[in-house]
């Protein structure tokens, strides 16, 4: 069953997958080292990521052929190295990904071959040191000078330096620069420049360009971040990544997207795709994790009922309720990322160059900004608590657990503040509020179940009810309070980020949570046999552990009478004890081969503690 | 009002804190580095204790005077490097505090001059491989050779290896190795004894001792974690720390605890005061990450109304409601932990020498193993959520989060797994239930107070009261169910750890929590003017806040009607309002001097990024 299992989860290319975990499997430059100075770790995770790229198994042309491909290879590498995949996602989605998009053949033809060898490593210079978090008003410019056609690239305050710039400090050599383009006194709103920043054969900064090394960071050490600042650097006119917009030789501006802010919007559009690929990476976190805590929790004894140290943890309830929840999360999670992938690949446009139904975009966009977040947090807890479970052995670096926490931190802010991008999906909800879809759900979430025995909780058909009644009373609660202020921005402001935050944030979570659970509900209403069968106790776990955490609410709302309410915490424990029977079913199905787990804790960890090995892995077998 | 505050906060040793604190930010040994490699990073931990060993301000034998003193000097240490106060605890606490309550004058004269001024550093060596979890089952021995009046410290297995021991790497001359005590076939139970694990000269491991370097771990680098194995190693007969269990020549053993088990308890007692530590260090860990997230919050600007970046984060109504809770609770503890550490040295017996009731003694172990746990988590917590509201700038090393969440977890699971450290309390909390405080207490739990307007949730009285309510009905379920058990061993842990695992957290969380809101309280009533005011603000934030996240259970359990119930999300929202206004007041009263802060986002961090500064802010001025 756990071959079924995978293929599901995987979900697309598993010959792609199956040879980027062989070739990390059998090539000793894969083995994890954990007490490394930042310089070996950066070279490291350069060296490692060659080697992925030199397989053959992915390309920046996949994003016109098979985007799945690069998400794929996203979630092979983060099984290994956290650092690597972070230089895989700025190489290859947010630089490749902005050049492949926004740039034109010349460009193309300067760069793609060179992308997909790492002979040409390329940053993203969107954000700043003080618009971070408002990249619409950062302060970099890119001014036409007429006289001798160049863009003059320029950092005009110490807020703008580019910040947080991966693979900045040491190995880019190309960043695509974002800035405000300015002609003649008039400000066309933020594009993309190709600029050089290193010299291919020094390794020097280029002259004007100055790059300064962000240093240790808490985790993900192995990717090189900079601050870089331009002093007037002059790029050619043909430095403009010009598939959309464009300056002629006498500095006139043409573009096919009339307004600045949507060109914004257009040029950001790689943070798209990136917030897959986040998730992506998130995702395979959690399963390592999971992996490596149950795998210690059944060969790490304690206390039996003689006193003797003769029974496995994870037959304790407390490990089991601690862990079991996580399980069913993060499988759920991953089946939900799977339809995201589906619904982004099919408007992601490079296969057909079909024109996008603009509530289509909308709710690709919605559906980004929504799974990253939850694929983010979910590693946070599904690591720090693997962590706490597998007590002191867990603090080990060897054990992974460490590095995935701090990988997490990384997710959930990078690319977009998962809280920020819950706003921005709540915003989206309601302007969606009009179409189809969201109508007859709004319809079916007006018409609660009726909730009368214990029974009527393990019915997936009624959760997923309740669960869109929840998401239609929360998005009608704001949309209610937004129609009240009209259309007043002052107004808008002061409720959004001043009195309405937790609606707003909990309007998003009910939509992504119900958007989970239809996934799995899918998944399993399209399987059979055994899996089907593991695959509805891992819903309803999912559903009802979210339903626990949310309990007051349900009750209050007079959806979840209080005498029903109170038995499901019960109901909740009995699902996590049924599953942690199969949880070697469940983690096989993760697919991670025995060589790419390399946590003596998921080994034989007597025989690993035998040796001297100063907490390495390497030449170490257990 | 700060200076007011921070005395109440503080508690004691105002002076020596002073002089502590003073003492590191004048000397620039004590300014932070982040990337340093392995050895480096536990040389300066060293360098670092033995300056503040060496400045007089606190001393092993204050554990006879005034251990209020050790407790303080922890929270300073704490402060500045995670490494070197962990480092701390272990020397003064586990290894020096074990010295002097185990051993007798020849161990005194021997050591306790050399453990104030480091010049004998020790360690620790409690813990094995396979027997962490359950140190009474522990497989090292210490066999008496009659014929030559030595003990032979043996481990056994390669499970009985000594784990984890701090200060056994590089720096420990000494070790307390605690073994099977074996006379003539018979076990006499765990013992104590004092080894030299290292020649002073070379520091070369001493014959038949094997020391393993651990390696790199998710936090505390600069602690020097090692396995410990003993080949045979013979030790004098005087080795034995013998205050309570002594082996004449001839090979008699006797002792003033009749009971093995009991010695196990007795020769462990430093971590229950080791608990009280590590409590401490966790509380400043805390009050650090909110210092530093609520100063960059307030000087961090974003979107404000006009869509300009001039608004701080602090004003957003999103980052009062994740930081303001963590700012009540962090508040709440360290009052609750004053509280602990009064009870704590009232029992400690070195004062007095006088006799301490069992009951007392009782529920001071209930409320260590209580509140090192609490701690612990909202430290992890407070940590990560600051990190995560800081955006990119917390992930930086300097900025410190990263190395208080790899605090957190050393916190949460050493010397006692806060899961397990429940579970004891628990236990304890049943044993005690026939004292007169716990009846009383009992007594009043059985008469909840009426609910009947939004007002009533407003009165600190009446919610103490819910939570006295809520502890009674959560300790009585689990007494009722141990009382229908009877004394089955075999039934008693079915029940305990396989069905009422969330019964006997909840207990312990339910006592805990009252405990927290009672030290508040007390501190509210004896304070008077704007001090009493906010303290009413934070108390009335713990205890509504904590009872938000378990508000289904007051629901379900009809102490709280729905329609009260459903507006605590809105109150609390309130209060994180209200309390936001005074952040500056309450993080003056934690006492952190300017130049012990230390992370350039709590400064001047756009001077600060003017700088090629590598993400180290040594030679920096901010």
């Amino acid at each position: 069953m756990s071959e079924e299992m995978q293929a599901m989860l995987d979900h697309d290319c598993p010959e792609e997958r199956r040879r980027l975990k062989q070739l990390m499997v059998q090539d000793p430059l894969f083995i994890p080292k954990w007490n490394l100075p930042l310089e070996e770790e950066r070279e490291l995770a350069l060296e490692r990521l060659k080697r992925l790229c030199h397989s053959g198994n992915f390309s920046i042309l996949d994003f016109r052929s098979n985007p799945l491909r690069i998400f794929a290879a996203h979630e092979c590498a983060a099984l290994v190295d956290v650092s690597m995949a972070t230089k895989m996602t700025v190489q290859f989605n947010l630089f490749g990904g902005t050049v492949l998009k926004l740039g034109t053949k010349r460009h193309h033809d300067l760069l793609l071959s060179g992308i997909d060898s790492l002979e040409d490593v390329g940053c993203f210079g969107l954000t700043e040191l003080g618009y971070g978090n408002n990249a619409v008003c950062m302060a970099t410019t890119a001014t036409f000078d007429l006289s001798t056609r160049e863009f003059v690239i320029h950092s005009t305050t110490p807020l703008a330096q580019k910040y947080w710039i991966t693979n900045g400090a040491t190995h880019a050599h190309w960043a695509v620069v974002f800035a405000q383009l300015l002609i003649g006194g008039e400000n066309h709103g933020i594009h993309g420049f190709l600029v050089r920043i290193r010299d291919h054969s020094t390794m020097l900064p280029m002259p004007g360009v100055t790059i300064h090394d962000m240093g240790h960071k808490m985790g993900c050490n192995g990717v090189d971040n900079a601050k870089l600042a331009f002093d007037h650097v002059r790029v050619p006119r043909e430095a403009l990544l010009d598939a959309h917009s464009s300056v002629d030789a006498h500095g006139r501006f043409t573009s096919s997207i009339p307004k600045p802010r949507d060109r914004f919007l257009r040029v950001a559009d790689q943070l798209l795709s990136g917030r897959i690929c986040i998730a992506s990476m998130m995702v395979s976190g959690a399963k390592m994790s999971l992996a490596i805590a149950l795998r210690y929790a059944s060969s790490r004894l304690c206390v039996g009922p003689s006193g003797a140290s003769d029974t496995p943890i994870l037959s304790y309830q407390l490990q089991q309720r601690a862990l079991m929840p996580l399980l069913a999360d993060t499988v759920a999670l991953n089946l939900a990322l799977n339809y995201v992938k589906e619904r982004w690949s099919a408007v992601s446009g490079f296969q057909s160059g079909q024109r996008i139904q603009p509530d289509t975009a909308r709710e690709v966009v919605i559906l980004c900004c929504t799974i990253k977040p939850m694929c983010g947090w979910n590693l946070e807890r599904t690591a720090s608590t693997c962590r706490e479970r597998c007590g002191g052995q867990g603090y080990l670096s060897c054990n992974r657990f460490g590095s995935l926490i701090g990988f997490s931190h990384a997710g959930i802010t990078a690319e977009g503040d998962n809280r920020v991008l819950f706003q921005k999906a709540a915003k989206e909800l309601i302007a969606s509020m009009n179409t189809k879809t969201v109508q007859d759900r709004l319809r079916q979430g007006s018409r609660p179940p009726k909730i009368t025995s214990q029974g009527s909780l393990t019915s997936l058909t009624t959760l997923r009810l309740l669960y869109v009644v929840r998401e239609t009373r929360k998005l009608q609660h704001i949309a209610g309070i937004m129609a009240g202020i009209g259309k007043s921005q002052p107004d808008i402001f002061d409720a959004w980020m001043y009195h309405e935050s937790d609606a707003v944030q909990g309007c998003t979570q009910a939509f992504g949570e119900r958007e989970v659970l239809d996934a799995c509900i899918r998944t399993y209403e399209n399987s059979s046999g055994d899996l089907k069968s593991i695959l509805y106790d891992i819903t309803l776990l999912f559903a009802l552990k979210r339903m626990e955490d949310d309990l007051s609410w349900f009750i209050c709302q007079d959806l979840v009478p209080k005498n029903i309410a109170s038995h499901v915490p019960e109901t909740v424990r009995q699902l996590c004890a049924k599953i942690s029977q199969q949880w070697q079913v469940i983690i096989e199905s993760f697919g991670i081969p025995e060589g790419l787990i390399q946590a003596p804790i998921a080994g034989d960890w007597t025989r690993y503690n035998l040796a001297d090995n100063a907490g390495e892995v390497i030449d170490m077998e257990f």
